[in-house]
């Protein structure tokens, strides 16, 4: 049956929307997109010096994010995703931002890293292209970075996400709009030190083809063809034709300029800038336009999360093998946290995001052991907090990182992420925390020999009592358990009860 | 020629000094201890519920470092080395007890990790024990940590630091001194949950032999040949008998106990816990004394750190393979960072040592790739600072971790060690920083085109005029770092000098 998802990418210097229908062809599902709308909010010019975000560019973003909000009435937020970038990256203390960005929208909004952006749009930008083979480059010039990707069909191979963009640029180097050769230099030698680091190991594997998958690109590619500079795709004489003409008299009237919107004409400098360091660092004669970027990739996510393909899943079979951790371990430990927590018959909307964020931490909970066996719950949270996770937002990494850090040891109010977790999420803390127990002696256990018992205010571990007698140790630790929830004020008992161990199930 | 080496090891329980003889055989250097000097300081029953230190135990260590230092006067610095264990680890605010505790004794002293411990005394009781190829198990209950090892001839396979000790149980089981059956049954449960993570692992692979190589275990071993209960080592039967003994009328005097000396017998409950818990989870039936133990492991690394053997060395190798660090990167910002360093003509003691450091970080500031390259600097931080890494003690770990955490982006003096780095070590981290700079591109750079030039309060990094006129990029890229040292209230300046670019020397 055909349904519609979208898509909304809150961008440094834009804000868009996209609505796609799923189309099933023989049992493959096609995405068209319906509905585009797309706002110049500029939210990276609103960085103060100290990396916060002014009002006047908060108040633009909500005023846009109501309309999209309007828009997406009704829609299951499982269909939805909002995706953030470079700024609120950088900006410091969106904590309330986004809080109120996500009551205008009416969806969870995920900040995602560079690298996952970069990844995004890699997909979104193969997506629209004919399949192929062979070596692409695409490059995203945004507000606040540049993501810069090589890729071979729908696979990246190189993924870099710069700190650089248009709007930070035309911020920096023309602050009051006046472009001259100099100013023009300086910021194009800025870029190509970004570019520098990556130029040789992305030249060295060649390209067939550049894409140039953002508004600077197609804005410069309509100014080239509106002034007669280069017609089909942009070139180095055709930018240099432009930035010839951009300083002839020191001071261009930026909203007459041909071809270009003056949102956009705005920030061309920095974009300009941009590309021709591109294209001298990294060797580009040619570049074509490439659509879809972010939100093609976002869509082709979410409809992957609807099938088999999970790209989350994927990325922590990948963690296993790259930190080495002992498979079989993760494997008894998941096992037995989603035995207990399915025992807990929790309620709610996000019991199933719940479960899935329950299995993933499970299995990586020991990743931190690839630095050192001393507080690895530590190394581990670091490490999940950290690491390049494609498909996982900074809050999906969050959340992982907080179920790594509590998973032994004390259990801490104070060291949670924003905000407090919710009741939900802390008994889904004790599954991994009994099941890693139970666990400790790195064998399968024979049975699961406890049950979990929890109404509106407390929680019971219930144990048979003969069973326990006979087991010291494990009661021993099971009493030590419960004691830690108590001393964080959370009623946990260890009670005895006539219960029979039941056979270990594998999960599905 | 015949020389001498000196080892202190500042325990949780016990200050230890040996001084060795080196004697070369055929080519092969021997030690042989000279002189041992032995004081039960028990600096871990000074530790309060905080975690600090209370001043009786410091000045309990003070004055015993004292005498050390003393009988130490005239060692050459390179020619000692003093290690402290878990005490210094989990103690609060120990800068300024190590300070004293470094002027008492004339020489510095490194806090080690619980893996470090580990291996150190690995390799001190296999090299007094005769070659042999077999497994072989050491455990040595300290004061405040119990290291578990599994090796094979002079190799440890695993290394384990448990968070456990003969000091810290006895005060926390049998606080007033009172041995019942019932607090020993808690001690030992408590002791095997340490150990049920290992145990599995280890019996798993099995030895031929067990050696006990701490206090514990001898002062265990002569109350059970005093007594009767066994004779040539510690067995099962001999604990049960020694433990009813100890229980029998609910107090016994301990001072009493045949065998033992009145420090070792204050903390033998806790002790007993442990080793019963490490003979029941570990299922050993038989365990000798082992002799050397942590001391002679520094001995002997000391010995390689004057040879080709130093253990660091084979460290950083590991190191570049295991997280995978592009190794001619990691060459070419060696070979100028070394260059560098050499053409400033350092002066001072330290000079060698911290020659040393940056031919370490030069090789592995790149480590924090491994987890992502957004921020890949703090991450080479993160695990510079936490992963094993033989050899190195906590200290040296730091200062590779501010190498690492300041090579590239700001220079932030907020961020550094303790205390404020010295001048030479900035000159050095700048050394680390042009080196990465000129290695940006990831190509081995013709020639070295700029030279250092200090005096007591400035430097000036000189460079061609003509040079810089046909490299804009790295003019721009230099003019860009002496400012960053200026923002940082350093005196560092780009200065056009008549230079020839010099040729590339492959360091030693």
């Amino acid at each position: 049956m055909d349904y519609l998802l979208a898509a909304v990418d809150l961008g440094s210097n834009s804000f868009r929307l996209t609505i796609a229908r799923v189309v099933q062809h023989n049992g493959h599902a096609q995405i068209y997109a319906i509905d585009r709308l797309k706002d110049a909010v500029q939210l990276a010019a609103g960085l103060t010096p100290h990396k916060t975000l002014d009002e006047a560019a908060v108040e633009r973003a909500i005023a846009v994010l109501k309309r999209y909000g309007e828009r997406l009435e009704g829609f299951n937020p499982s269909r939805v995703r909002a995706v953030a970038t470079n700024t609120f990256r950088v900006a410091k203390d969106t904590g309330p931002i986004l809080a109120r960005a996500e009551a205008a929208l009416g969806f969870p909004i995920e900040v995602i890293s560079g690298q996952e952006e970069a990844r995004l749009i890699y997909s979104g930008v193969s997506s629209e292209l004919p399949p192929s083979g062979n070596h692409r480059l695409v490059i995203d010039i945004g507000g606040g970075s540049t993501e810069v990707i090589l890729g071979k069909g729908h696979q990246p191979i190189h993924l870099a996400s710069l700190p650089m963009g248009c709007v930070s640029y035309t911020k920096q180097f023309f602050p009051d709009g006046r472009i001259t050769a100099q100013r023009m230099g300086k910021a194009r030698l800025a870029a190509r030190r970004e570019l520098e680091s990556i130029s040789d190991t992305y030249r060295h594997l060649g390209w067939e083809q550049a894409y140039g998958s953002s508004g600077t690109a197609k804005g410069l590619l309509a100014m080239l063809a509106e002034g007669g500079m280069s017609s089909r795709g942009i070139t180095v004489e055709g930018m240099e034709a432009l930035q010839k003409r951009l300083v002839s008299d020191g001071r261009v009237i930026m909203e007459h300029l041909p071809g270009i919107k003056p949102a956009r004409a705005g920030v061309l400098s920095g974009g300009l800038a941009i590309m021709m360091a591109a294209f001298e660092e990294l060797k580009i004669d040619f570049m074509l336009p490439g659509e879809g970027a972010l939100r093609a990739g976002v869509l082709y996510d979410l409809l992957g999360r609807r099938s088999e393909h999970d790209k989350r899943e994927e990325t922590v079979q990948l963690m296993l093998q790259r930190y080495d951790i002992d498979a079989q371990q993760a494997q008894r430990v998941h096992t037995i946290a989603m035995q207990l927590f399915r025992s807990m018959k929790l309620e709610g909307e996000d019991v199933e995001e719940l479960e899935r964020t329950l299995s993933w931490a499970a299995r990586l909970h020991e990743v931190g052991l690839s630095i050192t066996s001393a507080n690895y719950h530590l190394h581990s949270a670091y490490i999940l907090g950290h690491a390049d996770m494609p498909g996982f937002s900074n809050d999906d990494q969050k959340l992982l990182a907080w179920f790594a850090s509590g998973h032994q040891g004390k259990v801490v109010r104070a060291s949670s992420p924003r905000p407090e977790p919710s009741r939900a999420q802390w008994l889904t803390l004790l599954c991994l925390r009994l099941a890693v127990l139970l666990c400790r002696r790195r064998e399968q256990p024979a049975t699961l020999p406890i049950q979990l018992h929890h109404d509106g205010h407390s929680l019971s571990i219930l144990a048979d009592a003969q069973w326990l007698d006979t087991h010291a140790l494990s009661e021993y630790s099971l009493r030590a358990e419960a004691k830690e929830w108590r001393k964080a004020e959370f009623r946990v008992e260890l009670v005895e009860a006539p219960i029979k161990p039941v056979a270990i199930r594998e999960s599905s």
